[in-house]
């Protein structure tokens, strides 16, 4: 049997677009003598669709556009996944596709309802196996979550016949997943005794971003097949012949983060329309790493670079600061934010008097260069990218309609340890200095006031990240902590910190996820909350 | 028997608190002379702790503030709810406290996953009845959802000998709900021929709040006593003597409204532990009934009114505001905005030039009175409460961090057209003119350029509004919006402009939940997202 797996990039909501995308696919894989195609889970609709699955003509448009596509079917067959409404009941399924016509339906099993899932609010579980003839072999159809549980329909479709079984997905990238999902399917294959084809989507939506790295993996667990992550493919093999098998490379997790990144970026630009972005460049470096990112999603003449230094920047930072713009290739002002402050200041002056300078005063610097920075998003039409990282967000080292204001959050899910790592990447592969070494060197500053270092408010980012991880994603207790050998003065400014800033991540823009816990759905903490420990 | 039902506000994470609660009411009931006393749906940890029940030190923490209660229940059976970790599931279940320890536990069976609900990322599904004996009768536990479905488990517990149903709720308030529930409740006593008793939380928790209302109910469905709405009490009522029933009065939707809205700010204002709040008073009716109801919430003392007019405010909008201030007896300044809108120009003024003045310039002034206000907020410690509307939230008629910028957005699910009923309701009741006269009667406008009324660029709030309820609440499409007889112009335009400002919606801060189906939790949609109908 010649096979071909889809790894394409759909739009959410965009069925017209869709169902071009995938008739273009199917039209590929059948010149190229494929007698099977796969396409991802939910390919019609995008994943995830959200609440778009509760409105009935949302549903329905979804269920033309299948039949639309299965129409266009002939000479091979195709599995589309797409939402099906089945007497009253609304499930995540495939649509079997052939001879010009849906010749059946498989629906999924198992659904996720934990993490960023919520896949219960919408849909009800199938129980009937779906199997297809193909060529002369039996395949059984499956959909993502079916083969990451052990047993059935995976055992079930093996006793049934399946020689092979497919998997459709839409399967989330965190670090480390393509090599969990590699291990997981194997397992699948061998308890079964059967092949397994894995069809995975590709592309960001909002936080999320599909790694692709589409599989075919041998009855004895051995991949055979990987296609290449974070991109656009159709990966054609034949079964028999194992010289037909690629395997792309799996990159590490620097290089993974850096794909991740650029494509969440370059996906939410494009599919929300906007044409250039802005990023605020302090000199520091998560600024600068995000300029870098943004210009490797999007070339240097769409990303423009603003400089807004105050009195406490030094020379220093605002060099740096042109610098990258240089070293990018980017357009780049220089926007002095004194004027703007000051006149701030007088207008609170007497509502001020008596008080001392505080957190209000810093505050006040990062929300002036907000309204500039929106107001350039405003008459040129730039997405304003932010440039705070995971590690200050945590914290809530970061103001609200300030450094916070904008689009798109890309380092949201980025220890500030993981910048470094990052920023130390991307000049390597570029073999020169994108991100000028001053700003990797530079001890961390928000330059908010007189001498100000990150460390004077916030534990070493080396101790900390430590911490965030181990409260944050592994959901361990204070004590637990304390136990394991972390500093508990470290840890208990830090849980009060995290817990206390909540209230602004809820108005944080969205980012990309990259790890197993992000800020958002993956983690849902009520703002009014009193528990702490 | 006689019966308690405490109708009490717990504290999301406040175990210590909460625990301090629940035993002062248990000691008043059994002071009271009552057999048996109910608390709420998940009482010990508040409703809903959403991820903190990931976290395996906070349900540990949860069972030992549990047995803690259970070790001072004596003389009474109390029914506390709580979540029970049972076999490596997690249950949404009721403990059964009498003789100074845990005698049994209830779980819940039907568990909503739908609207604002989420339990079943988190709960498994009870599948035995809970029957207690109390005072030589016998009593079925249920919780919330349980009684919400015809069938079991309330026909179960009837069948096997209970002649009391209670029910542990948190049941949040929508505008309708309490009739919507006494009628389901009713209609469950009458199919299964049971006496019912619900007793419902009370309080605000981010953007929902919990309304009270709890009720006994007679085989025959007739509702014999009602706890009021919006308050903690403690109802206690011998079920044999009709004369110690109590029927607090249900208000009507205006009045409901004000009192959820009063409440939801009042709890998100003392939870959080803010003292005093600030209001940007535009002289508009939004601000106006914002800080009306803030100063019902906290009284004038701790209301704090700013006006920050522009070259664009005339000089009636600028004395309604001085008015309004006056007329709750708040603190009042005013901040003129014209020096730093001017600083901000001319910052922006050499990357501008050649082009027009648009929507940039009406948000700069927006964004120059939000960063004043956060830092009014900053210095003094206070809430800012914003003042935006359902309407002009629905069509992003609002500034991100401008009229957005704050912590708690008060109006948030009330349309428009319900605003200006408010604010008649808030001075008739009264009695006199807390919202100026003129304030209500003037054409709506933003005032951030010559002569702007909000008729210009949104359709009449009066025909908005009905397309807002049919398009956001109802989930028609633009098809079905014309069909229903709706202007097809109105409807395209306000579709469209929905569809694009969720990444508004995204960032706005929380608000009070009046609504069956209010952004956020409720209507789950992508930001991504092209589907246009």
């Amino acid at each position: 049997m010649r096979l071909a797996l889809a790894q394409v990039d759909p739009v959410v909501g965009d069925l017209d677009g869709n169902r071009a995308l995938i008739l273009q696919r199917i039209r590929e894989a059948r010149e190229a003598g494929a007698d099977l195609v796969v396409l991802p889970e939910l390919v019609v609709t995008g994943y995830p669709p959200e609440d778009l699955l509760l409105r009935p003509g949302f549903v329905r448009a979804a269920r033309e556009c299948v039949e639309a596509i299965a129409r266009e079917v002939t000479g091979i067959v195709a599995l589309v996944g797409a939402p099906l409404l089945d007497e009253g009941e609304l499930y995540n399924a495939c649509a079997i596709c052939a001879d010009g016509a849906v010749t059946g339906w498989a629906k999924k099993r198992h659904l996720p309802n934990y993490g960023v899932f919520d896949e219960k609010r919408y849909f009800a579980s199938g129980t009937e196996l779906a199997l297809v003839d193909v060529a002369g072999s039996t395949v059984g159809v499956t959909i993502c979550e079916d083969m990451w549980i052990p047993g059935p329909p995976t055992t079930e479709l093996a006793a049934a016949g399946a020689e092979l079984v497919v998997n459709l997905s839409a399967s989330p990238f965190h670090i480390g997943r393509a090599q969990e999902r590699e291990a997981i399917f194997s397992a699948r294959a061998r308890e079964s005794g059967v092949r397994v084809a894995l069809c995975n989507a590709v592309g960001g939506q909002d936080e999320l971003v599909f790694d692709g790295h589409s599989l075919v993996i041998a009855k004895d667990g051995t991949v055979l097949a990987r296609a290449p992550g974070f991109e656009e493919v159709l990966l054609v093999v034949d079964l028999e012949q194992p010289e037909t098998m690629t395997l792309a490379p799996l990159e590490d997790d620097l290089e993974e983060m850096r794909q991740a990144l650029v494509l969440g970026l370059r996906d939410y630009v494009a599919k929300n329309g906007f044409g250039d972005v802005v990023v605020s460049v302090s000199g520091g470096i998560d600024s600068a790493l995000t300029a870098a990112l943004a210009v490797e999603a999007l070339g240097a003449d769409r990303v423009h670079c603003v400089s807004m230094p105050s009195r406490y920047s030094s020379h220093e930072t605002r060099e740096d600061a042109r610098r990258l713009a240089e070293n990018l290739g980017c357009d780049f002002r220089e926007l002095a934010i004194e004027p703007v402050v000051e006149a701030a200041t007088d207008v609170l002056a007497s509502s001020f008097a008596g008080r001392e300078p505080d957190l209000t005063e810093e505050n006040l610097q990062a929300r002036v260069r907000g309204t500039l920075l929106m107001a350039l998003s405003n008459k040129f039409g730039w997405l304003v990218v932010t440039t705070g990282n995971k590690s200050e967000l945590s914290v809530g080292y970061a103001t609200l309609y300030g450094d916070m204001a904008g689009g798109f959050a890309l380092l949201k899910d980025v220890f500030k340890t993981d910048v470094f790592r990052l920023a130390h990447h991307l000049n390597e592969r570029a073999g020169r200095e994108l991100i000028p070494q001053s700003t990797i060197d530079r001890p961390p500053t928000a330059e908010l006031r007189e001498g100000q270092l990150d460390e004077d408010s916030l534990p070493p980012y080396s101790e900390l990240d430590r911490v965030l991880e181990a409260y944050v994603e592994d959901d361990r207790t204070l004590e637990e902590l304390s136990a394991d050998g972390f500093d508990p003065d470290v840890v208990e400014r830090a849980v009060a910190l995290i817990d206390r800033s909540e209230y602004k991540r809820r108005q944080a823009p969205p980012g990309v996820r990259l790890r197993p816990k992000a800020f958002g759905r993956d983690r849902r903490t009520p703002i009014t909350n009193r528990w702490r420990s």
